[in-house]
């Protein structure tokens, strides 16, 4: 996606230690009309997969989640990082991330991820894929099934693209970066 | 707004203490399809209003916000409730939660609200207003100015309406809720 890559480079900051930092157009401040034409082509890109419910995990991955939803006309969830006193029959998973160096619980109420439902996971980042495979094993637990994720970002010099698509998992990134040596944006 | 109303009455449920769940349409599972008639609904309401910025608070008000945002051609921000490592020029408020019994900070860049800026502030309930005031708090330090606020909910039995409203600050609420007494829910 051409208009996303030249707005990283454009817009991105490359820090010590593979960061890219893009909170000026994605994940703190975001451009409402970029978000948009990344929604349009997550749905592009799904159009021939039958999808039941768009999933993601806070806070990064609502704005493109509930766009690629309204899109596609189907419900969004998205997984909390801390359980709410008022949720019913929760679902757990355990997320390492290595950008924090801690690990985290994310969940979902069990009531909004029914047996075989079909789910399109959408994230801002994939580098090691942990909250993929968090939100994999929510979905294994409920029964539902991810029938594609699609990711805004994808840092191809991390391990998280060949594990989810070892996995067999239909993987669209609409920028993949190779690597970000001597902070230089470098894509594939 | 009646749809909303419609399906808060239908889908809506009333805790003990004045809790109104409603995570299987708005803020944990979302319908999107009513989020974007939420959205276009704020977007008329705010319709001559100068609005140059989107601003809210993860997680809840982030697809509300980015989906007005978008209708108005506009960025989004959304406040953190966790600093970031990365983050530059860091503008901090605390905030009391009554529903949680706690405080809490939120926080975003200074490099992302201008002076002179003009804000619209979305999200999804209002009670007490303290993370209004909270964002106010943060607008005030940047020397931005916030032009109005729109939540999903307000709980008119709560001081947070009264509040805004005393301030001179223009407040829409899409569904006012007069009271949860008995578990009832009662529209204003």
């Amino acid at each position: 996606m051409n208009t996303l890559k030249e707005r990283i480079l454009q817009d991105g900051c490359c820090l010590e230690g593979g960061v890219l930092k893009v909170d000026s157009f994605i994940n703190h401040q975001i451009d409402a009309s970029l978000m948009m034409e990344i929604a349009k082509e997550f749905a592009k890109r799904f159009e021939d997969t039958k999808i039941d419910k768009v999933i993601t995990i806070e806070a990064s991955g609502i704005a493109p989640a509930i766009m690629v939803a309204s899109l596609l006309g189907v419900p969004m969830l998205f997984a909390k990082k801390k359980v709410p006193s008022t949720m019913n029959g929760i679902l757990k998973s355990e997320v390492f991330s290595f950008t924090k160096s801690r690990s985290y619980n994310i969940c979902i109420s069990g009531e909004f991820l029914k047996k075989d439902e079909k789910c399109l996971f959408i994230d801002d980042f994939l580098a090691n894929g942990n909250a993929a495979l968090g939100m994999l094993d929510l979905a294994t637990q409920a029964g539902a099934e991810i029938v594609g994720m699609g990711f805004i970002i994808e840092k191809a010099f991390q391990s998280g693209g060949k594990l989810l698509r070892d996995k067999g998992i239909h993987v669209e990134s609409l920028a993949i970066i190779e690597s970000l040596e001597n902070c230089k944006i470098k894509f594939k």
